[in-house]
């Protein structure tokens, strides 16, 4: 977390968030602020409640994990606060997002160009999905997964597994981030072959690399392409 | 910058970096800490001399902005290291990329898929990029653009927006942002057709909405259906 999002959150009167990130800033909230925690899923109704907060012209923040911009609340705070509306003055505050974070416990391999999918398809029709992972294979990006497994389900990963083998060689260098950055941090470092082997859930990110990423030792690096001898 | 960031260069004995990114930091390094600037396209030396450094068991930061693991110094760090054969222990600190700052100033055009190209042929031949362009057009991602430009070369970026428009409306939202979130910061919302008329530099960095990226009171949304009525 960036000083100014801390900055932020110490200094508000409410704030709204999704509980389990309400509880990673928990020791920042001062005592009297008002916290509004609710479920994944409700996003509408926390983007609501932070409207309506602000409009008593209370300081609101809303958390949302890593990077509020990158399949966080940036985009539905901003909707709702224009759809009822309102001029209240929104600031988005960036983060570190998932990705950058599991690349640099994999390595480095997001040094060259890259994608990021949510393999979830609460919103997205999973034919848009498809069509994204196979565009991203078949260009030869390094490919980042967000959400690639929801409760109970694993077939969204088994058949992202599927796409990508039609691209990639089964040596592929992959990478496996649980809870990335956070307390109970794990990471696997491992190939395509083994891809769904390993624990995955919906606090995972999965780095698959390109046809540059190598090992090195032990890491993933996606090769730039710079000369090292001479 | 995070505060570990900020820790480790507080810390280091020697600060290695390109001397643009040497200057953001000057504050923070102790004064009897020896650092060694050098100039764009030097990123090999700077690397070996890092490496040299650490094996005279002093503590080195290799700065690299604005995350060292997007087109930044922590693949060939590794690298280096690696083929030199040292058994150095290397840390990756993440960082807030220019990708989510740019969007946090735009709006929030990133909030569901999106690929991440750079326009420098330098190092990555020029078809791969027209391919990975046309691939993340026709995918409809969110695409982010980095060093859309250099020094006199504009023709990067006319081919750029002539693939983009192949698949894209020209009234496509697209944003322009300028040292995202440095001193100097310049921020322009447009479109797709206004694109070329746009201020680009090296530093700057260009988010192009997918079909599902709309204009919200003067920003850009990337719509992920959430249903707002009812």
């Amino acid at each position: 977390m960036t000083p100014k999002a801390k900055r932020e959150i110490k200094n508000a009167d409410v704030v709204v968030g999704y509980k389990t990130y309400i509880d990673l800033v928990q020791n920042l909230i001062k005592p009297n602020a008002e916290v509004v925690s609710g479920t994944m899923g409700r996003e509408v109704d926390r983007a609501r409640t932070a409207v309506a907060k602000a409009l008593e012209n209370k300081a609101v923040v809303v958390v949302s994990s890593g990077d509020p911009g990158v399949y966080g609340m940036a985009g539905v705070v901003l909707e709702v606060a224009t759809a009822e509306g309102t001029r209240i003055p929104v600031e988005i505050i960036p983060g570190v997002t998932a990705a950058t974070v599991a690349a640099s416990k994999l390595g480095a391999p997001l040094v060259s160009d890259f994608a990021v999918i949510s393999l979830s398809d609460l919103l997205t029709p999973w034919e848009l999905i498809e069509k994204r992972l196979r565009a991203a294979a078949e260009a030869d990006f390094s490919i980042v997964l967000y959400n690639p497994q929801s409760t109970g389900r694993k077939e969204p990963l088994i058949k992202a597994y599927e796409i990508l083998l039609k691209y990639r060689d089964l040596g592929t260098p992959v990478g496996v981030v649980r809870q990335a950055g956070r307390t109970g941090e794990k990471t696997t470092i491992t190939t395509l072959s083994k891809l769904l082997d390993c624990e995955v859930d919906m606090v995972t990110t999965i780095i698959v690399g390109s046809s540059k990423t190598k090992f090195v030792d032990g890491r993933l690096v996606t090769s730039r392409g710079y000369k090292l001898s001479g």
